[in-house]
């Protein structure tokens, strides 16, 4: 038969085509970083209006929506905007007091924010609101140059900057579309952060649950679990106990949810139900007088102007400017992981770098209309999904309830007690701290529990940022781990077939005499190629020891059909290999290599020197080639 | 026939044996990690007392080629040792100057150091001294704290608090083997770095040719430029003169080893030739008087101790700790890297660890002995090897060389003419700006070539460990971007054969009817998890557009052999695609998935949610099985 007996020149041929342009393959490259979901695959070859048409839904997709909308479709929305309103008022007056700053703030950010999204927002499901893990950052980031209790206003200043420039951010990467920053956010990262964020916010909430007057600005569990048994005297048993029972109440209906998801508008309400149990107990009761502070002035009226509170000062610019980075990158992580994994139970796609757009620009705009960081928080999402929202207009209609109750119910309330703030927000930071999820990544990846581990310790020990750090950082080692130190294998042939496949995995394939087969499995490049050197090389002393018959190797066939791409120090350490082997009478054939890697060992003349003929398409091929210069007069 | 015909339970067996226990899976990362050259290969089934001495033979080279020295050996190596010592001296006095330290610090790094490389060191060739881009590296860095003119004896206690942890750092590297860290800086950094540092340091050589008394301590080009500029007052006519002529004749030694390899020892001595010249007309013409400074005070004998000037004093000591562990970084790349290639040309091997180690010893032991920092520079280890040096002693006799010198000679060299010196670094950087490799990597990989002048331009503008920074960040970030954005193809038949190819690289290849085949060419993992999903589904969307004949896509086989390993955040992916290809009736096929991945897979119950006969070990086979339950009834 031709194809076994035949030499390499008989052998299915391989493509030397000359390597495409630099343009070219730029420019590919570029697309591949940049637009990997190709948005703008319906604009070919359609006439300038439709593309018009088409870009404006692009860019704008309420013009997507809006135009479909119908009287369902809204009573739909309707239901949902009302239940995540009354999720939304409690939240916002919660987390407020989380960042220390005043409660109505939280209110206008479920006002302004909304509507943005609205417009610009590509998920149907997601809410927009405030939350916690943010807040806390921003205030424990802030409030290391400005006491929120000495100096309130410029403190506050400082809490908008900080949402201008995380709103800035998130712009920006949407704009250049760098959500690839975003992507170094694992899961376990965020399982990681959520959970140690949840942790030490529980913590916190321990202030208002015990009523006391004293505690530290730090965030970190031995600060705060000191600061309390420092400021036992000061603990309330009045304060705790109704503290205690709002948590109670709010746990059940969380449990509730649990047991019953159709329920779950009761877990959506209780909140909501508490402050006004609350309040109208403090107004009644004279809760002030008992030691049980209360929220205090809310002013009536919508969203003041905040432009002239920007302060960009240099004295403070590095704390809003650290906040608003991390903040932007966590918000942005958490806000497209929530929309894609909604989007996900509907088969629908989430573009990525236009959500950054939009909470760029619901950010900036709530910068300045006095609001503070927003995102697409979990809770309410889901709220919203389960309430059935159908599109964006759920946010509108959670905003002009928002609105109604900034203009007639703000003062209503100011009597909510503290101590019910800190119930909602522990009951909503217990459900976050996922056990088992950590637990069923240390069942089936030690390193990404490591990774988690180290975002929960890191920030529950030292502090939100650098927890995150550690974690992101670990990360990346691991990844950098891949590149320097790729898989590589001894493929052997399996009987009866034209297979060769990996001997650690397949113990039954078959040594080929004479020939060893390495398959390489990753870029050769700088940060990896004198590993390669040294560990094919070693493969070589390996097989020259352990073949059994007495074989000594003549060939080594690198299977390059997994070396995606090649840098000069890869091309280079060919090269050396080349030699290193030659000189021990072993001679070096290529198997399948890439478009891309083919391109280079051309340029280079790598292809040039060990000849054409000692390329081939298949291992199949290479052996057939081999097996005939071994033994030619076998074949002849 | 069987294979073509059956269907799934008939083709060949894909392996779904149990996981690996963690413990061996993690020791066999650690093992790759650390040990990709296997060091102890050798050891396995020997006895104890063998053992031992392997093992000491392998911590300590010189017991490996001691034993077998010999007479005709050593002769090969005197002659050697003179030569490099012949160059050791010049080159000790121009660098130490260049340091701004006293001049005989520079003669006596060329004593002990190679001593205990002598024992430690792994390569034959490689000759030890001190290196231009360190010296200045350390004078730019400390200078920021101490001004050597003010304070010289607390500024050269600083440079050798700087060797220590410069030393240190090597040993605990090489120790730790985290040679991995050295192999981030690429060939095209070290090119763009030393190109860039042999241009700051030629200019900076101009005070010295032309003779002037101020000058500016910053390293950048246009500081440099502008001081000479602003001094041009001071430029004296003698000493340019004697300065160009000098260049004139090193260059001229240098082109002649170019045109006549053999005669490499004309240019090896050149650079002692112009220094007796020096000293001679020094002496003679009474230099100082005619405004020719020179080096001044040489005083006889050996090293003193120098551990009392180690000086970890806080306010200093940032300074020696970046110096330290930039020159660690610079010192162990060069030095490994000429060790190796050097290697090469002999076909032995040099193990980077080992090596590290005898460097991090000799800068320790050197640091206490009034040395400072010395590594393998390329220029002595050239001269070393071409002069015929056998073995590591040869470093020894360059020693018991500058030894005699120093006890005998040192006060004769006081008369060497600066400008000499300047003339003899000039000349030495001129050959270390490589405009063909850089014109070779512009030619054959853009991205490298940006790289490599990235860190030419930072080092010549900015700052020398800025320039290296900036290069070595580039890289990093196209090492994340091939995670990021791994490389996927559409594979197709090839007429003829059961070889599935790519379709760019091979346009004749066939699509098969209502199947695509894709390849993933990387790991999966949280960096490009997301970036894949878009990738597979636009890969889906593009082919439901463009099949001709009508034919809808009812399986995507998902080529999974070049997938070397994939992390939580990926197997999720997996079940993402999975999810979405599925509401579109598209079954997911996956084949021949490698060791770790399927694993990963089993472990977190996909292979069972997608069902084992969805795993095949071959395209072929897999294809033969959608083709079946396609269309049954043809093969029933």
């Amino acid at each position: 038969m031709m194809r076994v007996g035949g030499a390499g020149e008989t052998a299915h041929k391989v493509s030397f085509e000359a390597p495409r342009k630099f343009t070219t393959a730029f420019s590919s490259d570029l697309k591949e970083t940049f637009f990997p979901d190709d948005p703008f695959y319906d604009f070919k070859g359609k006439s300038f209006p439709v593309k018009a048409k088409k870009a404006l839904q692009y860019f704008v997709p309420i013009f997507q929506w809006l135009p479909n909308y119908n009287l369902k479709l809204f009573m739909y929305d309707l239901l949902a905007g009302i239940t995540i309103a009354s999720l939304a008022i409690p939240q916002g007056i919660s987390y407020a007091k989380l960042a220390n700053i005043p409660a109505v703030i939280g209110l206008y950010s479920s006002f302004v924010p909304p509507l943005i999204y609205a417009v610009f927002g590509s998920s149907k499901y997601l809410a927009v609101g405030t939350v916690a893990s943010s807040s806390l950052l921003i205030a424990a980031t802030i409030q290391t140059k400005v006491n929120p209790a000495q100096d309130p206003q410029l403190y506050l200043n400082l809490v908008f900057t900080a949402t201008l420039i995380s709103g800035l951010i998130e712009l920006v990467l949407g704009v250049f579309r760098l959500g690839i920053l975003v992507d170094f956010l694992s899961h376990s990262t965020i399982t990681g952060f959520m959970g140690g964020t949840a942790l030490i916010i529980c913590l916190q909430q321990l202030k208002g649950i015990f009523g006391l007057k004293h505690f530290t600005p730090h965030t970190d569990v031995i600060s705060v679990i000191s600061a309390i048994f420092k400021n036992r005297g000061e603990i309330r048993w009045e304060s705790t106990l109704i503290g205690v029972a709002f948590l109670i109440i709010l746990q059940l209906a969380r449990f509730l949810k649990q047991k019953k998801p159709k329920l779950f508008w009761v877990s959506a309400i209780t909140p909501m139900f508490v402050v006004i149990i609350g309040c109208v107990f403090a107004y009644l009761w004279h809760a002030e007088k008992h030691g049980i502070a209360i929220v205090g002035e809310l002013k009536k009226g919508i969203n003041p102007p905040s432009l002239k509170n920007i302060d960009f000062d240099r004295k403070y610019i590095s704390a809003p400017l650290r906040a608003g980075f991390i903040t932007a990158m966590v918000a942005l992580a958490e806000g497209i992981a929530i929309g894609r994994s909604f989007a996900i139970l509907q088969n629908e796609q989430i573009d990525g770098n236009k959500e950054m757009i939009a909470f760029g620009l619901m950010n900036i705009v709530g910068s300045v209309t006095s609001c503070y960081l927003t995102t697409g928080p979990f809770s309410k999402t889901a709220v919203n999904y389960n309430a059935g929202c159908k599109t964006q207009f759920s946010n509108v209609v959670m905003s002009i309830c928002m609105m109604l109750t900034l203009l007639f119910l703000a003062p209503l309330f100011s009597y909510t007690p503290l101590v019910a703030l800190s119930a909602i927000i522990m009951s909503a930071m217990l459900g976050l701290i996922e056990y088992d999820k950590a637990y069923h990544l240390f069942k089936t990846d030690k390193f990404d529990f490591i990774i988690c581990m180290a975002a929960f310790i890191g920030v529950a020990f030292i502090s939100m940022d650098v927890g995150l750090m550690l974690s992101v950082g670990l990360a990346i080692m691991r990844a950098l781990l891949y590149i320097a130190r790729p898989a590589s294998s001894k493929l052997a042939n399996i009987p009866d077939t034209s297979l060769y496949r990996d001997v650690e995995q397949y113990p039954g394939a078959i040594d080929i005499p004479k020939t060893l087969v390495l398959q390489i499995g990753s870029p050769i490049y700088f940060a990896n190629a004198g590993y390669m050197r040294e560990r094919i090389l070693r493969w070589v002393r390996y097989e020259k020891g352990n073949r059994l018959d007495g074989d000594d190797i003549e060939y080594v066939l690198l299977d390059l059909g997994g070396v995606s791409s090649i840098d000069m120090t890869g091309v280079e350490t060919l090269v050396e290999i080349r030699k290193s082997l030659e000189v021990k009478d072993i001679k070096v054939v290529l198997v399948n290599p890439r478009l891309e890697v083919m391109e280079k060992l051309i340029v280079t003349n790598f292809i040039e020197k060990i000849g054409k003929e000692r390329v081939y398409l298949s291992i199949e091929d290479a052996i057939d080639g081999c097996k005939f210069s071994l033994s030619p007069e076998r074949y002849l």
